[in-house]
């Protein structure tokens, strides 16, 4: 006997998820396009070489890889992922838009305002609510290096999460160059400031105390840590110069902090988090992240990458991203709001199955679509009484009979 | 060097295009919506022993399979793709369907009339309009035995067709069991059906002369080719029972050709093809293709599958199935209608690269915006004449620039 359940990890979407899905996509997509963003698609495979030689980091242990075909497949014992596929899954949005930019670049507009929606797919251990294949909604802005590009995409991104009913989230920002000169400053050396950042984004989790305590049981320097955590503790937007000297860096987060809060009014907040990492290893600024009250993690996040799209025509292209985590937010929005389910402007015509006239049926269905209608039409069933209660779930406004109903009945 | 082109037989599509796509997969999405159907969404990988034991015929040899992962995956001189692999990713929409209304189907609606719009995956070998990843909208009635649901399925795909621009189509209609009584009747081996078919298939192509001498050259019986022949010369849908006595089956493709000619009206043709085949060997009933002139083959098809649904729950569900094949679609409707990327409503709003009041330039933006137009930031460069008229693309309708003008000029 064959399963019938989705592969480990996926999941079947049913209809009242999909609508809502459906409804708020389309808000965020004409956020989006209204800002200027254009939509781009890529396919779903990549090339393995290409997804293999990423800054994809712990996501690379997580491809799925498809199996060569035909001849071009060999077997052999110590057979490699490399021998034996060609192709993989894309396990973010940014790795293609990078090809795809690096691909077509001569025909867009510069800089180029991308919008892509798609799913990206992750051999993560399943658990609830983190699948192997999920949506992510992605804008990004190729080609301009100032604090402008930054503003505008926090804005157009928040813009498109008050759009969709998300209220009370905070934006978080932090900036790669910063958190690096201060962890080495505090003595640290420069090849630890990776493990330095893990340990501080567990923040959240474990607190100031954990934190410390991780980081000395690592052996790391007790003067170090210790001046690391009083900067923790003390550092603010305001009083950045007492802890580095920098003073671009500082300039470009109090900008896009301030112009941020400026236009956020008392919609969400824009804070600076010295304890805001993001995992990719290919920031080289700004670092972005959503927070949104009763999500545990992260509904969206970004930042500015500069040495990544000029890789394959050895230019340096500057670009930053904001990627919406599709998934995280629609589990919030269907939980919080029953009300997403629409019922309104939508009816059953109902008819005989002895009819030879379904397409009179159809006809008088057609005259309630022009009037902005839902139609579904469904034949009588013996016990009409059951029937309609069973239909009365909350999906329809009400019924017609036809040949003897030409207006609606409410249930 | 790492290359930017995306992997083979598949490809990036552009902001022009894909505005064009967006819009018009929302309005057969809308059509469908309309009549009753609802959305639903599957994983684009499935079990590889459910695709492996489905009906999938040809699309079988064209599958994407993904490698198993960690322990899972055991190397040997002699492994077969099921011991390498454990996923494959979707050639069709209807396979999945089947096992998703297996494993929903205590809460979904009865008869069930599902939407499906996503990519499928087929290793074909790549050529000018056909792709390895390409993305199919289908509807599907399950539940539903009567001509009802055929009617309605080709009504409302006909209007979904007819809402994107299409005109001048035309709904072949076919019966898997006439056409398969009629074969036999002529004189052929009931085995030997699939075959017949294969060759009545290239009908449109080499026409009935060369139909004739393929089947003479295969050594079929002389006597047999010239009754089919002669059927397929001299049969219509009014003289049907000369050639077959399957009064049920008659009377099916009578009723639903006639009703769909009725929905019709002039928008589109319906009409009975004798030599209609539809490659899948799950068909069982009527099957229905749309052919549109300014494309060589089909850009809709589907029909009657009795069998497959219930496989999962050894009970018989009745389904029907009409897929329209989003991409060729597409390639004409772009080639025939320039105007469809619209540069209504949408323009730049251009400002100071010195300015330190991005913010105030949003905020125009967004007044502009809440009247309905699409604005676009742009620094302006040195050359502005020079980067206005490379602005005026047929993208925008016109242009202010920041603190200068607070209407629209055009370009």
């Amino acid at each position: 006997m064959i399963s019938s359940k989705p592969v480990r990890g996926t999941r079947d979407i049913l209809p009242d998820e999909m609508k809502i899905r459906d409804r708020l996509e389309q808000k965020i997509l004409e956020i989006y396009r209204i800002h200027g963003f254009s939509r781009i698609e890529t396919p779903i495979m990549e090339n393995l070489g290409l997804l293999l030689g990423s800054e994809g980091g712990e996501n690379l242990k997580m491809l799925f890889t498809i199996l060569k075909r035909g001849e071009k497949l060999e077997l052999k014992q110590d057979a490699s992922v490399l021998d034996l596929c060609d192709m993989g899954l894309r396990f973010d949005l940014t790795l293609p838009l990078s090809r795809f930019y690096s691909n077509n670049q001569e025909v867009l507009e510069s800089p180029f305002k991308a919008i892509q929606i798609g799913n990206v797919f992750r051999a993560e251990r399943p658990q609830k609510g983190r699948y192997r294949s999920f949506k992510q909604c992605d804008i990004d802005i190729i080609g301009d290096p100032t604090v402008n590009a930054e503003i505008e995409l926090m804005d157009t991104t928040a813009k498109a999460l008050l759009a969709i009913g998300l209220k009370g989230f905070t934006i978080k920002v932090n900036h790669r160059k910063l958190l690096s000169a201060i962890i080495q400053k505090s003595g640290f050396n420069p090849e630890t400031v990776g493990s330095i950042c893990i340990c501080l984004d567990k923040m959240d989790k474990i607190g100031i105390d954990g934190v410390t305590q991780e980081l000395l049981n690592k052996k790391y320097d007790e003067g170090a840590v210790e001046r690391l955590m009083t900067c923790v503790t003390g550092i603010t937007l305001e009083n950045l110069e007492q802890w580095v000297e920098d003073a671009e860096s500082i300039d470009v987060i109090t900008q896009v902090i301030n112009a941020s809060k400026l236009l956020a009014k008392d919609n969400y907040k824009v804070v600076f988090d010295f304890t805001l990492i993001r995992g990719m290893g290919y920031y080289t600024g700004l670092i972005f992240e959503v927070s949104y009250g009763p999500c545990g993690s992260a509904v969206a996040g970004g930042g500015r990458y500069d040495n990544m799209i000029g890789k394959y025509n050895k230019v340096s292209v500057p670009a930053v991203g904001f990627s919406i985590g599709f998934e995280r937010i629609i589990n919030i929005l269907v939980e919080e709001q029953k009300e997403l389910v629409q019922k309104e402007k939508s009816a059953i015509l109902f008819y005989d199955h002895k009819t030879d006239n379904i397409a009179a049926v159809i006809a008088q269905g057609d005259v309630w679509r022009e009037k902005g209608y839902t139609i579904n039409l469904m034949v009588m069933k013996k016990k009409f009484g059951k029937q309609i209660a069973v239909c009365d779930n909350g999906h329809y406004e009400g019924f017609m009979v036809f040949g003897r109903d030409t207006e609606l009945k409410g249930f």
